[in-house]
């Protein structure tokens, strides 16, 4: 495969032949390996660890002098951290981490060919103190113990799943050399072993927005102990380094063409800009696009509904489930299908109110509550029928409002229509499932041509591999950072007025949304 | 006292005072704290240590967000470490240490003051493993454990005495922020829990001759865990940061005019430059100066003769010693007025022998060799008589010899003569004590109005102090280090022929040394 410049590589292996020492050259052994690291890099700025001092006698002499030198770039100088046989097969390696709230993925980088050599995910161990950021919160701040224990509980899990890669790959500890953490506000705080308690209290205070690197043997990660921890910085309490990533991983701040970023999930966290200028805000897009709020919600799985088709016609329901398992529930996806073709239907009119006389049988009604049947009991893969409810739509309806006013009110704020801006960036592993097609139909989204929107997959991790991989994206997270202007929503009546209009489907002007033909 | 401008202070409290968090200003707490930090500094170049961010917040708010950063310029930023209450009454503090590989001693120092608080001084505990450096490293080479235990024997002593005069002057341990030391590169060596295994062996390398800052916690000293620990670097294996931080303290690099400075201990270490060039070399002067090695030599401590008078004409010793007391030996510079004052006498001759007819009674053969009794038994502290042997005067005499004609190579390189140079700083509390006069009249040094040998005390102890008060003075650290030129003595006929000429008294020129005169 091509072998790309590594001139942009800020954790680099560099070749180092010494002269051996002599009675005419009796330069100590770090001052001469220094010199030759600060020739070969151009740069007087070459400082050696501490720690590698201990061991480096013995090293340069069990390699005769020739070794790769391990070094990274500091603050402004580079730090030479480590020595392996010269010219030594073993490469060096990087973990992007993106470390969510439910889910934490870690990816291992080739930091010389710059592959991805493996991906692993798993759920966020800190999920049994608490399943939600609030509970852990609290739990963190019934004392420093118990604060040490949620941070510990991600990283003797990630260390865990290091060692697995690394035995599975054969890579020496050692040889992984530089650890990139994108995360929320409170994540990254619990990572870092910080007190996350005046995060979620007013004023909402972070201890840290921007943390420099950190050595990972004081975070406790299991990889070489002098290696770079690569922590993205937040904006705030409810703007986190997940949406610093994103930024990153769409190249929005780098373009000329002003763009939207879109994160849904408990918060719709949404970005506008380019390369002048970034402006963020986050307003709570409600839970109903989350797994397991709606009746039949969950996280995506086996057996998970993720594709809904309705016949206009014959009203007959097309449900597709992951590994095509007996349906179990529904996901957010899912979830934004069903509601758009029950829309399309006549199943339910503009109010998102079931419409009795189309849903015929399905509709039952449940401790007083109307629900409609997706999937009977009998073809159900957990035994009971599958149901939707009117409050399920309700609290859906009222994110996709929040959503779209979000959207209209940041655009509104920059004096830019939704119809201007050329390319809607869609972050998160969620997105990728979403049919634009369907939030286009719910009013969640303005009507535009599909090609507008990119969903870009899970943005934390590529954000944090970017900027393991290269000087130029790592300089530019602080670039970000130090532009973004994060607006506090104001709802003041002129947004609860959007708000009430965004609150039918899939508007109140239909003038909004042309492409939109329900069945009513 | 005079308050003094704090510019030069490169460990300092700056005070900051904040506006506390709001709605408005959510700022971060770390971020807040800096931010304040970088205004008064002036620089942006303000970082955060990880460790500081654990408590923060909790201060931060006890504080109520008026509060005294503790902060030091490290490479080439300020590193923000502390927090303490804003306009509190209790300073910050520093300790130069002189780490000597018989004697240590520690200075506690005001670091806002500039004040000395205290000193201390103790016997290097590793004495106890080896009186000489060469059986430290023998020792060291045994295994990890065996350098462990060497350091640990330091540091752990060291922890004891900071621990003394803190409580003695009601310090927290948190206010001790910064930690300087000088010592030769093997001590240095032990002290950082390096291997000094290559420095005694061809072709004498040491592990590293320029160390950066290192956390004082990263060295196992109990005072701030972040505090610097500033090492003085060493030009090679025989040439250590004890004598970088004697040339500091001298201030020859800073001058106009070309000075030596002269070192006299088991090595005699020179330099000779100004504050365009730094020449060093250091040969063996033999042990002959240094206490335990002639008979009734030893260190300088209660009792020991530090001063000889010998009348011209009765013959008569006046002897003085240490606290009064009856001798018990004789230290390196009583040695050197003995031997001078017997000449002068003309009990020995021009070759350092003995002469019979002058010494009468005196002169006794023990296991047939002459010997002159300085002390007889009955005024002993002893209970012995104190005796010098002709084989200690030879050793002696070889010792001046190699420090005379180190000084007239060193000269020739430069082209100059002794005569030109017109400083003679003599380093070291030995130094302090030598009766130039006697120096002089033995030939050790040339013969020169006594007012340019200036003796400089503790060299080591006020480099450290020094380095640690300013930043002008830390800068000039590296900037002897890169100019010194460190010549090995090369030891061919033409040095073999002065020295051979340097070992009579003063001198077989006797034209060199027109102001001694002998009673021969």
């Amino acid at each position: 495969m091509k072998k790309l410049s590594d001139n942009d590589m800020w954790i680099r292996k560099v070749g180092a032949e010494m002269i051996p020492p002599s009675l005419k050259d009796n330069t100590a052994d770090a001052d001469r390996l220094q010199k030759v690291v600060r020739k070969t890099l151009q740069t007087e700025d070459v400082v050696v660890a501490y720690s590698l001092l201990k061991k480096l006698p013995r090293l340069l002499r069990e390699y005769a002098y020739r070794v790769e030198a391990l070094v990274f770039m500091g603050r402004s100088e580079w730090r030479l951290i480590d020595v392996m046989p010269f010219q030594h097969a073993t490469g060096i390696y990087g973990i992007a981490i993106d470390l969510g709230s439910s889910t934490i993925v870690l990816r291992l980088l080739d930091l010389e060919t710059r592959e991805q050599k493996d991906e692993i995910s798993f759920h966020n161990p800190q999920i049994k103190i608490g399943a939600d950021i609030l509970s852990r919160i609290h739990y963190a701040g019934l004392g420093r113990d118990r604060l040490e224990e949620l941070q510990g509980l991600v990283t003797d899990r990630v260390n865990q799943e290091i060692h697995a890669l690394s035995e599975k790959h054969g890579i020496g500890a050692g040889a992984i050399a530089g650890i990139a953490v994108a995360g929320n506000t409170t994540m990254t705080h619990l990572f870092l072993g910080l007190d996350p308690y005046g995060i979620c209290r007013e004023p909402y205070i972070p201890v840290i927005n921007t943390p420099d690197l950190i050595r990972s043997s004081e975070v406790g990660l299991d990889v070489n102990p002098e290696a770079p921890v690569l922590v993205f910085p937040n904006v705030g309490s409810y703007f986190g380094g997940d949406l610093i990533a994103g930024i990153l991983a769409s190249g929005m701040s780098r373009e000329d063409e002003i763009s939207f970023l879109i994160d849904v999930g408990t918060n719709a966290e949404v970005v506008i800009g380019n390369k002048d200028w970034l402006m963020a805000c986050a307003g709570a897009a409600g839970p109903a696009l989350e797994g397991g709020v709606a009746g039949m919600g969950m996280m995506a799985g086996p057996g998970v509904i993720d594709q809904v088709a309705i016949d206009p016609d014959t009203l007959e329901f097309r449900i597709r489930t992951i590994d095509d398992l007996p349906p179990v529930g529904i996901c957010g996806s899912g979830l934004i299908d069903l509601v758009a073709q029950l829309f399309l239907a006549g199943m339910i009119d503009l109010m998102a109110k079931f419409v009795p006389e189309k849903c015929g049988d399905r509709l039952v009604e449940i401790d007083g509550i109307r629900n409609l049947v997706v999937v009977p009991a009998e073809a159900s893969g957990t035994g009971r029928a599958l149901t939707l409810s009117q409050p399920d739509i309700d609290a859906l309806v009222r994110s996709k409002a929040a959503m779209y006013t979000i959207l209209t009110t940041i655009a509104n704020t920059v004096n830019m229509s939704l119809d201007e801006i050329e390319r809607y960036y869609v972050a998160g592993t969620f997105g990728t499932y979403i049919d634009p097609r369907s939030a286009i139909t719910i009013g969640m989204i303005p009507d535009r041509p599909l090609e507008v929107y990119v969903p870009l997959g899970n943005t934390s991790l590529e954000g944090a591999t970017r900027a393991l991989l290269s000087m130029r994206e790592r300089d530019e997270i602080r670039r970000i950072r130090d532009r973004i202007t994060y607006i506090e929503l104001n709802v003041n009546q002129e947004f609860m007025n959007l708000f009430s209009a965004a609150k039918f489907l899939p508007h109140t002007d239909r003038s909004l949304f042309p492409s939109v033909r329900a069945n009513s």
